[in-house]
C-alpha cells in the first residue's frame, strides 16, 4: 500500500524584494513549497488548494512532473490566483507585506476528493483555520498524523477557531514568538508543555536561522539551521520546513519521536535550500546528493570527537 | 607546571530587576562571573581588576575560597566599586540600563603582577579596550591563547582602539548582531570569515537562548543552549560563558579546534547555570555532578539513534 500525504494549503503568485534582488511574479504559496519539499520522499502527495484561471499550466506541470496529485486543486473560472507582495529589510529576518490580494482564496471551501479522505498524514498548511478545519472534517478516518502549521495572524484574528483546530491535531508547528503568544508563557520550554495541554502531542518551535526544536512530553530535540553564506529570500522557508518534515515521516512505517527527530533534520535541510534563491528555484533542484551533503553539514555542526564529554577529567 | 589563566575584567555591585524579582546590591562584574565559571577547572586563575573600599571582604572571600588569586585586584582607598543597575523586559532578552556608576573603574590602569605576566591563557573580559590593550601589553611573552570578549558599546564608541586589540588576539567572542555590525556583513557565516581577516583565528558568535557557534577557517561548530524552564536573570551569562570556555581550554595540553568545540559546550553549560538564579548565586553551586548532567542534556539535544542519516533510504 502506498503512503499518502495530503497537503492543504495556498497556491500563489508572489512579488518579492530582498537586499539581493526583486522578482515581480513568481510561483509561491504554502502548498507549492510543501509539495516540492515533500516530493523528495517516496509517498504519494496530494494538494487541496484553489487557483484562478491565470495560473500558468507550466507551473502546474512543475508539480505534476514531481508526481504531485493536483486533482484536489480547484480552478475558479474567471478567477485570479492569490497574490502576495512583500519586501524584506536589510536584516532579512524582518519583512513588510506590501500587498495581499486574496482573490480566489477569499471564498475557498476545500473539497477533498474521495481518494484523499484517508491519507496517512494530513498536513494543514499555514492558512485560514476555518479552511484547515473543513478539510480535517472531511477525513473518512483519523489520519495516522495530523500536522498543523500556523502563524500569529491567525492567532490574533481567529483564535477561537484556531484553538478548535489545534485541539484536533497531533503536531503543531509555529515559531518561537508565536509559541510564547499562544501559551502566554515566558520560555520556549514552558510554552511547549502548555501547548501539549491544548491538544497536540508534539510541538515544533521554528527559530529561523537558529534552527528548530521538537518537544514531546518533557523530551526535546534540536535540529540546527545550516549557517549559509547568503540568505537571498526567506519566503517559503517555513513551508519547505514542514514539507520536509511531513515528507520524511509519511514514508516511515513507524512514526515515533525518534523518527520525528530525523524528520526535523530533513525539515531544516529543506528550509535551507529554499532560502538560498528566490522562490522555489533552489528547492526544485534538490537531489539525493545535495541533500545528503546538507544533512551531513547539519549533523557535523554539533559533532564531537570523542562523542561524549566526561567531567571526570576536570 | 601549573596552567595559568589570567582574567582582566570588572568587579561590581549590581541592582537588577527582572520579571522574576528584584535585587538591590549584589556581587557582579565580568571578572567575578568568569572566575566562578573557570574555577570549575584545574588551572590557577588570577584576576586583574579594581574595586573600592566598599567592596565586602565576604565577597572577596568567595573568590579566595575557590583558589582565585586576587593579588592583581587593586583596592582604591576611599573609592567606590563600579555599580550597574538594569531592568529586564517581560521578554527577558531585552533590558534597559537604569544607572551606571563607573566609580573606581573610571581611571583604572591595570597593573599585572610579575607572576601573572606569562599566563597560558589571557582572557580580556568585556570592558574598555584601552584597559584590555594595556593588560595585553604587559605580557612578558605572547600567551598561548588570547581571548577577547566585547560588545557593541565599545564598537560604537572606541572602534579604533578596539580594532587594535582585535588585531592582537586569537579568539573573539561577541554576539550575532555585534558580529554583523563589526564586519558589515549580512550573515553570521560571512561575518565569521571577515572577522578572521581582522586578526582572530577563531570567532565565537553568542546567540543567547539559541546557543553559540565557533568558526575557524571554513569550519564551524554549534553548542546549543540548554532550554530552561525559567530564565530568572540573564546578567553575567556571557561572562560565565567565556569563563567556562577559557577554564576548560586552560587545562588542556593541546589547544585545538577540537578542544575548543568541547570548551564551547562547557561554556554553554556555565551560562545556563548563571541565568537560572539572580547574580552568581546558582553559578557558585555548580559541582561535577550537576555539570555532567547539564553537559549530557546539551549533547542529547542533537543526538540521533542511529547516529547518522542516510538518504539512500529515500
Amino acid at each position: 500500500m502506498i503512503n499518502k500525504l495530503l497537503v492543504v494549503g495556498t497556491m500563489a503568485y508572489d512579488a518579492i524584494e530582498t537586499p539581493y534582488g526583486k522578482v515581480e511574479h513568481i510561483l509561491g504559496g504554502a502548498a507549492t513549497y510543501i509539495a516540492f519539499a515533500a516530493s523528495n520522499f517516496k509517498s504519494k502527495i496530494g494538494i487541496i488548494s484553489v487557483i484562478g484561471e491565470d495560473f500558468k499550466s507550466e507551473d502546474l506541470n512543475l508539480l505534476i512532473n514531481r508526481s504531485v496529485d493536483i486533482s484536489g486543486v480547484e480552478i475558479i473560472k474567471g478567477g485570479k490566483t492569490f497574490f502576495w507582495s512583500g519586501k524584506y529589510h536589510s536584516n532579512i529576518n524582518f519583512r513588510d507585506t506590501i500587498e495581499t490580494q486574496l482573490n480566489v482564496l477569499e471564498n475557498f471551501e476545500p473539497k477533498v476528493p474521495k481518494f484523499w479522505t484517508n491519507p496517512k498524514i494530513l498536513l494543514l498548511g499555514n492558512l485560514h483555520p476555518a479552511v484547515q478545519l473543513s478539510a480535517l472534517n472531511q477525513m473518512a478516518n483519523k489520519p495516522e498524523l495530523i500536522i498543523l502549521d500556523s502563524m500569529n495572524f491567525w492567532m490574533d484574528n481567529f483564535r477561537s477557531i484556531l484553538d478548535k483546530v489545534i485541539s484536533k491535531i497531533d503536531v503543531l508547528c509555529i515559531n518561537d514568538e508565536e509559541a510564547l503568544q499562544l501559551s502566554n508563557e515566558n520560555s520556549i520550554y514552558n510554552a511547549s508543555q502548555s501547548i501539549q495541554n491544548m491538544g497536540p502531542k508534539y510541538v515544533i518551535i521554528k527559530r529561523g536561522e537558529n534552527g528548530a526544536m521538537i518537544f514531546y512530553k518533557d523530551k526535546m530535540f534540536l535540529a540546527p539551521a545550516y549557517p549559509l553564506k547568503d540568505v537571498k529570500d526567506p519566503t517559503g522557508a517555513g513551508d519547505s520546513f514542514v514539507g520536509g518534515f511531513s515528507g520524511y515521516l509519511s514514508q516511515q512505517s513507524n512514526i515515533s519521536f525518534e523518527s520525528m527527530k530525523v524528520a526535523l533534520v530533513y525539515a531544516s535541510a529543506m528550509a535551507s535550500f529554499t532560502v538560498q534563491e528566490f522562490g522555489t528555484h533552489n528547492l526544485q533542484k534538490v537531489d539525493k546528493f545535495v541533500l545528503q551533503n546538507r544533512i551531513d553539514g547539519i549533523q557535523n555542526l554539533t559533532k564531537l570527537k570523542p562523542e561524549l564529554i566526561n567531567t571526570s577529567e576536570l
